[in-house]
């Protein structure tokens, strides 16, 4: 400790000779940019870190070249008042580069990154309770401009607060199109020097990295994926680490980026179960603002127990699980892929909006949090997949043609109003209906594509409770005049899709 | 075999006196009255067998007191020409009575009780196949002639052949009215003797049990079950055995009669793992006509691989699992509860008319059989159930009001007029869409409450196939003009409960 107070008073007696003080929010980058060399190999020859320092942490990060000749260092302060930072580096130029800067208070919708909370449940940094409402666009990122400011137009509905998204390109049915950037030097499909990035790559992530932030959504970024012609999904471990290394340098400081280890890991026949816990542990130990983490399975579910997994990402329909998978594992389960609405050939993608708007309710109402696709193929005449080049928002982005979106911020709105941490209640006497609440305070239930004319609850008898008949498929909330307390009858409308929300008067 | 020649031969002689011939068609009932004694315990004191003989059988059937002195033996003959009987008792007045019947062929619509069929399926005994397209009312009998006349009628529409029926009356929500008859002498709710029965309890069954055979309707006839206020799902296994007995005595030559050992035996608590295989093994045994015998599950599904057990009868919501079990039992699987059409508060009832028809969609091409039942609550206004006494047809019968019942008829027409025993075929890339079919020959395909805009499907490619375009809520069949060959995209509505007909040209 007292090593480090003697730096940091030198720092701050070095700093008092700037004159104007940099400036930087409280979970917004302090980018750091320096001059180096461009000969040799930049990303494999230099060697440079970042230490940040305040008056109680210091923090180290990797920098990164962003090519001609420009090194960069990103830090996402996360405690406000003067930084001051230091260089290390191989090379001299780069090295003991020294400054700081003022860490200011977050300003109104900035909550700072998404954190665990309560075992459960998600939370922003500032404690602003975050319910997790995804959507997945995998391919959006390379697309170019046109269709990814139509994606970003989407977006800014507020249906969506999470974007599961790929950092490489995708090779699939309907993505037949090659990306507008490729990872690495060199050409395609299949010619590249795997020891040298392409900044302008990465560059373009980061701009959409950063729009997404703009409107309050998380980018789940996916590091791996099975669905690939250019040799990505089949690298070797040493460039997988200099990837992983690369793009942790680059993005952590984004305060809104989470780490999806895979999408389908399991389709990934060339890793093995040791490489993908050698890839988490990796992020764990190399981001040091410490993003989620999590990993998406194909068929067979990961172990989430492992402690450096933050929370289970999950593929599976059967969203009204949550509730099992979250005594499974101790942790936030999101259903990040339960089939999407569309009306393509492959079952994954064809729910109807009644059935993609039915999974998002069974997932919340038993404790978990859902994410939403969309697969619609408009194209006249129909092709088959491996020659169609349609446009489907689940993985090229675009416009979002079904009717699910709207009820999901309709949801998003009742989840968002209602107390935080809500935990599921054996509310209704016979399954699958489900709950969550808060015991005899409030609840809120679901009925699913039943259509009981009436349900009977047993509430408690100590108080009386205003009951809403919510219409989760029209949207509309209907008070009930009667105050209910113990054995309740409560009427209903007899038809599919209905939830009720209970409150304690 | 000698002895038996010389005592057909022998009895021969002696109907040679009978003047006219007494005639009974081939699986319908000669029953044979006798008068004995009245006092003591006519049900327990006196032993009565009839001897069925023809040129290559024996059959020895159990008679039974019908009260007021009438001792009965019904046999259901399933060979026809002459056969000649004679009974066995303790007493003198009902021991050594011969006679002689002339079995005919069968008329039309006669095709014999149903036995099962290759392994997965059922057949008339005349080889005619029998696809099972049941429905439930548990209670219909008990609740006099008005309600079941009604029942009767509904039935006639031609939507089922096969009724699930409790012999004891039901005690439950709904079901809060006594029965008609009991099977005991006694006064209710306790006060039985059970070692005396009432003939009039079960000489009114018997009369439902004709009506259901005259519309082709099987008996499935619940030998116990929970929902019980009288006692008789505590008897002990002494009563069991002799109502076990009587029932078998007075119902197994009817040709329509099943029997199902219990409506959710693990609801039982009474009765040990030891108790059911005992009685399954009893009514193996002691029926000689070796009716279809099946153990319907509350929440643990049976050991169905005991041998006396002929079909596997699963309550279970996920009808698609037909294909798991039939692979598991080897025997045809018959999906007798997966929750009904309805809209009572408790969820195995509030399923909408488009979910009960899907269940049947999706468990006949996966190779199952389905059951159906109706939970409509009508009354104004509405009660608890536990003090309604609304007439719901899954217990008493009546009229239907719901609209799954006419789509199932439906399906049954389409499954009655393909080619018989279809067995699960493969024949979409992605689950779960299900498909059963003969190869390269006749496909019938569902594709649940998808939306599909189109499907891929790879047919054969050294043939040429009909396609045609069911939509079965809708009810129709529309061809498609195209003929399909090899991979194939056939393009479809784009709209839920869509299923496909491909036949070879």
């Amino acid at each position: 400790m007292k090593t480090r107070h003697i730096l940091f008073t030198t720092l701050i007696l070095c700093s008092l000779s700037l004159v104007a003080q940099v400036k930087t929010e409280k979970w917004k980058i302090f980018e750091l940019t320096l001059n180096g060399p461009t000969d040799g190999n930049p990303f494999t020859d230099v060697k440079l870190t970042g230490q940040f320092i305040n008056a109680s942490d210091t923090i180290s990060v990797p920098g990164f070249y962003d090519g001609d000749g420009a090194y960069k260092i990103r830090f996402m302060p996360q405690k406000e008042g003067e930084w001051l930072y230091q260089t290390v580096s191989n090379v001299k130029k780069l090295d003991k580069k020294k400054g700081s800067f003022l860490c200011t208070s977050a300003l109104k919708d900035n909550h700072g990154p998404v954190e665990v909370k309560n075992t459960y449940y998600f939370a922003y940094a500032d404690g602003t309770p975050h319910n997790s409402f995804g959507t997945t666009c995998y391919g959006w990122v390379h697309q170019g401009d046109s269709l990814a400011e139509a994606t970003i137009k989407t977006l800014s509905k507020g249906y969506f607060n999470k974007m599961r998204m790929c950092i490489f390109p995708k090779s699939y049915d309907w993505n037949h199109n090659d990306p507008k950037f490729y990872p690495f030097e060199g050409t395609p499909p299949k010619d590249w020097n795997f020891s040298r990035f392409n900044p302008a790559f990465f560059r373009n992530i980061e701009k959409r990295i950063k729009q997404l932030d703009s409107l309050g959504i998380q980018a789940d970024l996916i590091v791996f994926h099975p669905y690939d012609r250019w040799g990505f999904s089949t690298m070797n471990r040493t460039t997988d680490d200099l990837y992983i290394d690369y793009i942790i340098a680059r993005f952590a400081a984004y305060k809104n980026v989470w780490w999806s280890m895979a999408n389908e890991y399991d389709f990934m026949k060339e890793k093995t179960l040791n490489d993908w816990n050698h890839y988490i542990e990796r992020f764990a130990k190399n981001d040091k603002f410490h993003h989620l983490i999590g990993i998406h399975n194909g068929s067979i579910i990961f172990d989430h127990t492992n402690p450096y997994i933050t929370h289970a990402s999950i593929q599976g329909e059967d969203t009204y699980k949550a509730k099992e998978y979250r005594n499974k594992y101790k942790k936030p389960v999101v259903f990040d892929e339960c089939r999407y609405e569309g009306n393509i050939p492959w079952s994954w993608g064809n729910l109807t909006a009644q059935s993609m708007t039915e999974k998002f309710w069974r997932g919340f109402t038993n404790g978990g949090f859902v994410g939403h696709g969309e697969t619609y193929v408009t194209e006249n005449p129909i092709k088959l997949p491996e020659v169609s080049s349609d446009v489907l928002w689940w993985s090229k982005g675009g416009n979002l043609k079904g009717e699910s979106p709207e009820r999901i911020k309709f949801l998003r709105k009742i989840i968002e109003s209602a107390p935080p941490y809500l935990k599921p209640i054996p509310l209704f006497t016979w399954m699958p209906f489900s709950c969550i609440g808060i015991d005899h305070e409030f609840y809120l239930g679901y009925l699913n594509d039943a259509q009981p004319r009436s349900v009977v609850i047993d509430l408690p008898k100590d108080a009386s409770y205003k009951v809403e008949i919510i219409d989760t498929w029209n949207m509309t909330i209907k008070p009930l005049e009667k105050v209910f307390t113990g054995r309740s009858l409560i009427e209903l409308p007899a038809k599919p899709y209905i939830a009720l929300r209970i409150v304690k008067q």
